[in-house]
C-alpha cells in the first residue's frame, strides 16, 4: 500500500483496543453500550463492535440511521432533535428496527402523534447545563407535560431522559470533568425523582465515559469519539497518545524556507477545528512518523500544524528542531478532532492496506 | 422542489453576473482568465464559464485536473507544488491536456526531468509575501537557477511566474488589498526582469481581482471565490451582499429557550471557518430568509451561527430580536468560506430546483 495523497489510516489494534476498554467499563458498571457511530460512519468497523456482542447504536442523523440499518443493526438511537420534515425517514426507520428518537418540545412531541404510522421510542432531551439544545433541566413542569403527552400516545413509548454534557470538553482538569459529570446525573435523577417513572437515564461523552468510575445513577452510556480518540482527548488528558487510533497521511511537497514545510493535507482533510500548544499557538494537527507499515508511534513534538489552507497544511519548524523529512516523505498528522477529519473522506486505510467504506 | 435536510443552494443568476463581472474586468485589462475551480469543483458550474469562452482554468489538485480534463477542459493549471508521489496523474494528464504545473525547488525540477513522459508548463511559484508557499520573492538567485535548469529540460518548458497573494484575507481595507497588490506585482516585476525572460505573470486571489482596477504588469488572473462569494468576502468589502451565490438551507429543529434556535446544519455542512461580527462575536454564518423557490434576500441581522457541533448548528437571538421562525421551517445560512461549504456536499441544488453534481 503506497500512499500518494491524503488518506485517512486507521490503526485496527488501538480501535478495538478503545471499544474494550469502553466495553469492559460499561459491563463492570452494569451499563447499557450504545456507542456513538458519528465519529467512524462505517459499517466496518461497526462490526468490530459487533464483534463485542453490542448491538445497540447511536448516530446523529437519520441519514446515518438509514445506512447502518441496512448493514444490520436493529437498534438505533438517533441523537439529535426530532427534524419533522425527515417524517417518511422516521415511519421507513419505525417500521423495521427498535428506532429510537429525541424530542425537546410540546410541538413536536404533537406532531409526531399525528404523524407516526410505526411505535417508536422516546426520550426527552435534558439540557444539563451545556446550553446546546435539550430543555434546561430546572424547567420541571416543561418535563411533566412532555413525559404526560407521550405516555398518552398511541406510537411513543418514553424510554428516558438523554443528555449530552458537551461542556466537559472545555474543562481545565480531569476533576473537572468529573465535577460535571457529577452534577449532570444529580440533575438527570432530580428530572426523574420528579416524574416518578421508571425510565432510563442515557448519558452520553467521551471525556466523561473515559474517565469517570462512578456510574451511579445512569443506565446507558453512549460515547462516540473513543474509538479514535484525538488530539483534543489527548490535551484534556482523557487518553495516551498511544491510544489514538487515526491519523491523516500527507505527503510532504515543498520545504520552501528552513522554518517552513508545506504537506498536501489541508482544510478539506484534517478540518480546522484547532487546540492550543504549550506555547499557546493554535494548532491544526500534530505530526507523527509514519512507518512503512502505515502504523505510527511518538508524535515529533515541535512540528504541528500552524495553518490550513483548502489543500495545503503548512508545518512551521522551530530553529532548535533538525528534522530528516525530505520533499516525497509521507507524515501523519494527528487530526485535532477525529469525528471531523473522518467525515471529510468516503474511506478509510488500515494499517495493514485493507480498504474501508465511510457511509 | 422541498427542502428536508442540509443543502446548498446556488443562484444561478448571481453566479453568471459574478462570471460575467470577472470576464469582463479580464477583457477590459487584455488578461488572460483562468479562473480557479477549486471553488465549485463542478462541471456543470464549468459550464457556465465555457459560454463565456472561457478555455483555461485553474484547479488544487491532480485529483480535480483528472475530473475537469474528463469533462472537456484542455488547458488546466494546477496552482499547487507538485505532489511528486503523484507521476503517473502528471503523465496521464499531460499526454491528453495541455497541462500547467507550480515548482518551487531544484530537486523537484530534477525529479519531474527524470521521470515526465510528455511535455508540461512550468511555472515557478513565487512567494511574494504570504508565508505560505513558493520561493521568497527576494531570492533572485534561486529563481535564476530554476529558470536556467527548467529552460534545459526536455520535456518542461518555463511558462511564467505565479503568486497567490494570500494575506490580502487579513487587510483592514480595501486600500490595504490594494497596496499588497501593487508590491507583490512589483516583487514579480522585478524577479522577470533579473530572469530577462519573455514570461508571464500569473495573479491570483479573489480580493484583489475583484477590487483592482489596475493590473499592469499582470498577464493572467486566477480568482475562484467569486463565482460564490461569501461572508468572509462581503466582511472585507469585496462584494455586495447580494453578489453572494450560495446558501446551506436548514432545518430548524429546535427552540430549547428564548434567546436560541437550533438548526440541522453544523461543521459538516458549513465548516469551521469564521469570522468576528460587529460586537467582536466569532459567528460561523448568518441567517438569511430562505424564500419557497429557495432564493434568498437581505440578511436577519441579529441571527448568525454562534457555535457548530457536528450537525448542530446554534442560532443566538438577542433580547431586541424578534423571529417568526418556527420549528420546521427552513432558513438560510450564508457561509463563511464558500469553497470549504461546497466541499462537504456532494451535490448542490439551483434555485430552480434542479441538482447538480460535484466532483
Amino acid at each position: 500500500m503506497k500512499i500518494i495523497q491524503p488518506e485517512l489510516i486507521v490503526d485496527k489494534e488501538k480501535c478495538i483496543a478503545n471499544i474494550k476498554a469502553m466495553y469492559n467499563k460499561a459491563k463492570q458498571n452494569n451499563l447499557i453500550f450504545r456507542p456513538h457511530f458519528k465519529t467512524h460512519q462505517s459499517a466496518e468497523i461497526g462490526n468490530w463492535f459487533k464483534d463485542f456482542g453490542i448491538d445497540k447504536i447511536t448516530v446523529s442523523s437519520l441519514d446515518m440511521a438509514l445506512y447502518f440499518a441496512e448493514n444490520g443493526w436493529n437498534d438505533i438511537t438517533v441523537a439529535f432533535p426530532v427534524n419533522i420534515l425527515e417524517i417518511g425517514k422516521i415511519n421507513f426507520l419505525a417500521e423495521r428496527i427498535k428506532l429510537n428518537l429525541l424530542v425537546e418540545s410540546l410541538e413536536v412531541v404533537e406532531f409526531l402523534e399525528k404523524s407516526l404510522n410505526h411505535k417508536i421510542n422516546i426520550f426527552i432531551k435534558v439540557d444539563v447545563g451545556y446550553g446546546r439544545t435539550g430543555i434546561a433541566y430546572y424547567q420541571l413542569e416543561h418535563f411533566e407535560k412532555l413525559s404526560i403527552l407521550i405516555s398518552n400516545s398511541k406510537y411513543m413509548q418514553l424510554a428516558g431522559l438523554l443528555t449530552h454534557a458537551g461542556h466537559t470538553y472545555k474543562a481545565q482538569s480531569k476533576e473537572d470533568i468529573l465535577k460535571i459529570k457529577d452534577e449532570s446525573v444529580e440533575r438527570l435523577l432530580n428530572i426523574k425523582t420528579h416524574l416518578n417513572k421508571d425510565i432510563m437515564l442515557s448519558y452520553g461523552d467521551t471525556p466523561s465515559c473515559s474517565i469517570a468510575e462512578n456510574f451511579h445513577g445512569i443506565d446507558e452510556i453512549r460515547p462516540g469519539n473513543f474509538v479514535f480518540y484525538d488530539l483534543m482527548q489527548y490535551q484534556l488528558g482523557i487518553c495516551t497518545f498511544n491510544q489514538i487510533a487515526c491519523t491523516v497521511a500527507c505527503p510532504v511537497v515543498s520545504k520552501p524556507a528552513q522554518d517552513r514545510m508545506v504537506i498536501y493535507g489541508g482544510a478539506v482533510h484534517l478540518s480546522k477545528d484547532r487546540v492550543r500548544n504549550n506555547c499557546g499557538t493554535e494548532i491544526f494537527g500534530q505530526v507523527v512518523k509514519l512507518n512503512d507499515n502505515l502504523t505510527w508511534n511518538k508524535q515529533l513534538e515541535n512540528l504541528s500544524i500552524i495553518s490550513l489552507s483548502q489543500e495545503h497544511g503548512i508545518i512551521m519548524i522551530d530553529e532548535h528542531t533538525s528534522t530528516d523529512i525530505n520533499i516525497g516523505d509521507v507524515i501523519g498528522v494527528i487530526p485535532i478532532h477525529s469525528c471531523l477529519s473522518a467525515n471529510l473522506f468516503n474511506h478509510y486505510y488500515l494499517t495493514n492496506g485493507e480498504k474501508i467504506k465511510r457511509i
